[in-house]
């Protein structure tokens, strides 16, 4: 088993099968080594979670819902790596967004939910550039939604 | 005639010419091959299209404007490339902004209206990662705003 | 001196001393020569901006407070070239975000504070690609979040 596979196993975390867009476009793109992964949500086969944080989430429920986020991140990640998340040199940056209630100040504290998750995987590697952004909403109602670049081994 | 020129012929569409940003930044950067184009929106020298999905433009107007926009982004390119739009190797990642009324919460599918027509120009290249995220308001009133990266051939 | 230390000099401009996140992710990451810089607010140690533009501050205002945002990036992009500014041969993009009241769609006009700046401080090579969205409030209460990417020497 793999590095990281086993870090996963050990944290509990199981990856989902990462869903197929139903539109033009896809899930990742590999270019020059770096990886591009579309936005993604609290959202997998199980369950979706909605909600604004400030209002019908609070900031607890929030960064669990962008850790879930950042699973959905890595299982996508997975398949961008052919299988093989040794392969991931490094995570490079986190683009965010929070759908907060007015006067909700904390979208950087959800977004934690998932820079968190990426250090306990990756270790310093995991360590990335990032912006957390709030908006009014988000598709689906969802509360969370990060586009992710990543980094391959040479 | 490019083959992407034919193309765009065959599908009606006339690029326009890109018009000059009035401050200190530009149309689109190339480093390294990768060509970043700044945020375009659904204006073009006959019109510019205001309004916010959900309320004053229905999902359909908003993916007319999303693909209205797209053209303006191809536009850039083809500046980026040097006049050669057969040079495009691929459509890297578009990250798509949408004024949404409250409650509107279909995005996505206004930026298929941008997704769409990059795959009916470039084919299989021009799928890419992409997000699409919901914003209360525009710069003009614009309904959609979009930026992209692009890969130059080597 | 180096010579953009020099006209930051000219231009009566200190760089703070960048502040180190209090989470999981870092001012900056630099990978094959790209620098991808965190997003960073009009926030000093002497003073945080706040409000939002077209409501709480002026488009004057705001056009400072990207100003001063700007200033925070080029602290941050100096730490990513190891202290020495004259290795950052350009400015790549902006993403900035700008806390607008309803109805003010001036947002680009509020980011030029920060693109100005730029090219006063790089000249040809701080020029750049950008997009200057809205939002309905950011982090902190602060009226400006700006990331970037910038590329050094090789």
């Amino acid at each position: 088993m793999s590095k990281v596979e086993a870090r996963l196993k050990e944290l509990g975390i199981a990856l989902p099968e990462p869903s197929s867009p139903i539109a033009n476009y896809v899930n990742y793109k590999v270019v020059d080594g770096f990886v591009y992964i579309s936005g993604k949500g609290p959202v997998s086969p199980e369950r979706t979670v909605t909600g604004k944080v400030g209002a019908d989430l609070t900031l607890e429920q929030g960064y669990e819902a962008a850790r879930l986020t950042g699973i959905s991140l890595i299982a996508a990640l997975k398949q961008a790596a052919g299988g093989d998340l040794d392969r991931v040199d490094q995570i490079v940056k986190l683009l965010g967004f929070v759908a907060c209630a007015d006067g909700f100040y904390d979208a950087p504290k959800v977004i934690n939910g998932c820079s968190d998750l990426l250090v306990e995987v990756f270790g310093d590697g995991g360590r990335h550039a990032r912006s957390a952004i709030p908006t009014h909403q988000l598709p689906l109602g969802i509360p969370v939604e990060i586009e992710m670049i990543a980094r391959l081994k040479d």
